[in-house]
């Protein structure tokens, strides 16, 4: 099968007219009735076709009481009736003209040789009517460019970019959702279940190839086919950003691994440094998958490794500079030119270094500028001095952070103070405006790092504009750290793109 | 001097009757102002003096127009004042009579050659008169038996058994503020500044005797004695747990910190291993400092390194064994006789080893129990077994994440909906307390691992009661494993104490 039949092949998937369902009533705990709610809700445009004997209308749907009287351009067929009954409905489905299926219904191969007969069973239906389809046992797919979104779970994505196959649905929906949250968008999603027909390396090589997506993510626990994986890999990785979450790394993980997708007769353990060898952003945690997809979304990718740290005080400056070398970032020594420079601009006691520690005399009230401006002056020079690729800076949200302290102050106290923290707030929005104006000056990713758990309400704002802002300096450090890596990647292997 | 000395004499310090305040004025915007709005609001109860020229009263106070006026009882002074003014303002207040002081005025050390004399002036004064002080240069210290909370910043920490000397006034205070967020409770804090006299080895040494104190903490980037506090820690571990959080572990980190705190003439890198060797639980991170607070105040210590893994989705499984074989935990094989007492609680295509994968047909509306009882059979069986020493198990907060999707839902289908979802919380919050009953059976760890990022708000009820959900499950790993390392040290050093 050539590569250009395959996108063909895959368009009723993922670019329908119209989707028929069957499995959903009018009984809500269904996973048929939730996933066509997911569809409904999620606004697609094509037909809408609920299949169920007894007719009448389902969420506002007429049901069609059987495959025949279906309309001509329900092209898609979305599964969720018991696995006994998955046979007939696909036979059906495909007599009626569908070109494409998911099948989310479960007891498959997951559940033994019973299931896994009748797994070969819909496989080769599939085969003989000519039609790919996603599952079983799996949680249902989305498409973003027509608004599909047939999730059985009904998280559904904020549009975008990013196409992502998980062999885990409940992981990569929640993760979906927590990177929606965040202000990525999703172009496509699978989740792959049993891969009966399509597997993660046929939905990767897709993803390559389509010209919706912008950057492919996968969640892999294990492969069939790990040869044919590396080179869609490292196909895709000239293209555009890979990012892959690989469980199973450890002995232990590799051993539950091999318990859990047991049933992927076949299946082995992909060799991540080969990977890596091929371009693929390597994650080893959620958190590391969700701040990879976060810099590689929004921020300019960085010409190198060398990282200037700008700080209004000591200690967060050592740890983002140990944070910086523990993922081989430089941290480099600046010029006796530049550091004449920020004399100019900077308190006679900052550290004449980098990091840039301004200290905390260039804060709110110090003689470094009530406005925090020591803090971007030496940003901006920084940034255009050439001696570095990209900055970690310390955010400065104190008006959040006050306004927990107040809390549990007494009224007449916080009456008090209130004036005084509402006049930090203004501060605080122009510093973020003066980042976001440095940032478009230069093209030079610019992240900052908080000094409080929570995401101030402002960081939001920022990341709209392509500015990070991370809890820790090690999040930054390592997101960095893995832009600077796939720079040089391109650079070896695209002749700098 | 020995030991006894320092608990006698650094009582004025945290066990003051009453305390005199000076640099605190009408002037909300002053350092001092906000340090005795902290010292009131934080409810001290002995007497609160402020001295300031003008008289009057400030935040309600009676303030003194001179040290001379004084009540007899003022054993602890605040200085507040500009640094020239310092000197006199502590001779003033020995001579009062007073028995501790904290310096929070800047413009030290740490500006330079001139500042350094006028320290080295303020020592003097201070030997000369015979008492102890805190910084210059600092934020500001706690002490929640007598409810002083003497803190620039007004971060007010919950009341515990944690004391915390920190070289980052920042750092410390913001880390403290997040701890408390998370029910932690603190006895004593000190932010050092220059440690011009009381060093944090010396505090070190304090919180190792001090019998109200539970848990040592500290953040650390460079000691001036580092022998002796490699023998203070050594002292303190075998008697509670002592976690540091070590800034400059790297060369970038290291050249970072030697400039930040390059006015500690004679300060030198410490080292690491050897820290390790004498029972102390090094952090390398802000989250990995705020996890094992968490841990250690919150579960109890597991006699060794075997964890059980319990979870309805095989791939959290892998995830969460890869992570315990990253740090050294054992995800041990079930005994034959233990996967057969399973075999009769659980469904039947449950994993048959550990991770116990109950796979999704445990969940709602699966064989496995309506009411995830599947789960903590489970882990009940388990615990019991004798065959793990803690348990992490997949956290069910459904319940959440669903609100969180149907926030994005037409009213419609959300009026639809809201009664399913409102079904699933008190199932919820059974499964949670059935976890509570396990814990306090068997008093081994269990820890939750979440699938969502943000913490639902029962995360905090459970924390209450001794299990802590972990956003995923490397973190719980890291935790756990610590715990376990410390168990063992324990047994090694103290004869299992």
């Amino acid at each position: 099968m050539t590569k250009k039949d395959l996108v063909e092949e895959l368009k009723p998937l993922f670019y329908p007219r119209s989707v028929a369902i069957v499995g959903a009533s009018k009984s809500l705990v269904k996973i048929g009735t939730m996933t066509l709610m997911s569809i409904v809700v999620g606004g697609f445009e094509g037909g809408i076709y609920p299949v169920n004997r007894k007719g009448g209308r389902i969420l506002g749907k007429k049901a069609y009481s059987d495959f025949k009287s279906l309309p001509d351009d329900a092209d898609l067929l979305i599964v969720c009736v018991p696995a006994v009954a998955v046979p007939e409905v696909l036979q059906d489905g495909i007599d009626a003209g569908i070109g494409a299926a998911v099948i989310i219904s479960s007891g498959f191969g997951e559940v033994g040789a019973e299931g896994k007969k009748l797994e070969d069973e819909v496989v080769k239906i599939a085969r003989d009517g000519g039609i790919r389809f996603v599952g079983p046992n799996c949680m249902g797919i989305c498409s973003s460019p027509v608004k599909l979104h047939a999730l059985m779970n009904m998280m559904i994505p904020k549009p975008g970019g990013v196409s992502f196959v998980s062999q885990s649905g409940t992981l990569g929906t929640v993760n979906m959702l927590v990177a929606s949250n965040h202000g990525i968008g999703f172009n496509k999603f699978v989740s792959s279940g049993n891969e009966a027909d399509l597997r993660a390396e046929d939905l990767l090589e897709y993803f390559a190839k389509d010209e919706d997506t912008e950057l492919c993510l996968s969640f892999i626990e294990g492969l069939r086919e790990g040869r044919r994986f590396f080179n869609v890999s490292k196909e895709a990785t000239t293209r555009k950003p890979f990012i892959m979450l690989k469980a199973g790394a450890t002995e232990q993980g590799a051993k539950a691994a091999n318990s859990h997708t047991g049933s992927l007769a076949g299946s082995y353990q992909i060799n991540s440094a080969a990977l890596r060898q091929a371009g693929v952003l390597m994650a080893t945690t959620g958190t590391e998958m969700l701040e990879l997809l976060k810099a590689f979304s929004l921020l300019p990718l960085p010409d190198g490794k060398r990282v200037g740290i700008v700080t209004p005080g000591g200690g967060a400056g050592v740890l983002a500079a140990d944070a910086c070398g523990k993922v081989g970032l430089e941290v480099p020594t600046l010029s006796k030119g530049l550091i004449d420079e920020m004399n100019e601009y900077l308190p006679p006691f900052w550290s004449h270094g980098n990091p840039v520690d301004i200290t905390a005399s260039g804060g709110i009230g110090g003689s470094g500028g009530a406005d925090f401006s020591a803090l971007t002056d030496s940003l901006d020079i920084l940034m255009r001095s050439g001696e570095v690729d990209s900055a970690i800076c310390m955010g400065v949200s104190f008006s959040d952070m006050m306004d927990s302290v107040l809390d549990n102050f007494p009224d007449n106290f916080k009456n008090m103070l209130g004036p005084m923290t509402a006049a930090i707030a203004p501060i605080e929005k122009k510093f973020n405006d003066k980042l976001v104006e440095i940032k478009e000056k230069y093209g030079k990713p610019i992240v900052l790092m908080g000094v409080h758990e929570s995401v101030p309400k402002s960081a939001l704002e920022l990341e709209k504009n392509g500015i990070i802002l991370y809890s820790e300096p090690e999040i930054a450090a390592y997101a960095l750290s893995k832009m600077a890596w796939y720079s040089d990647y391109l650079k070896a292997n695209n002749g700098g793109k």
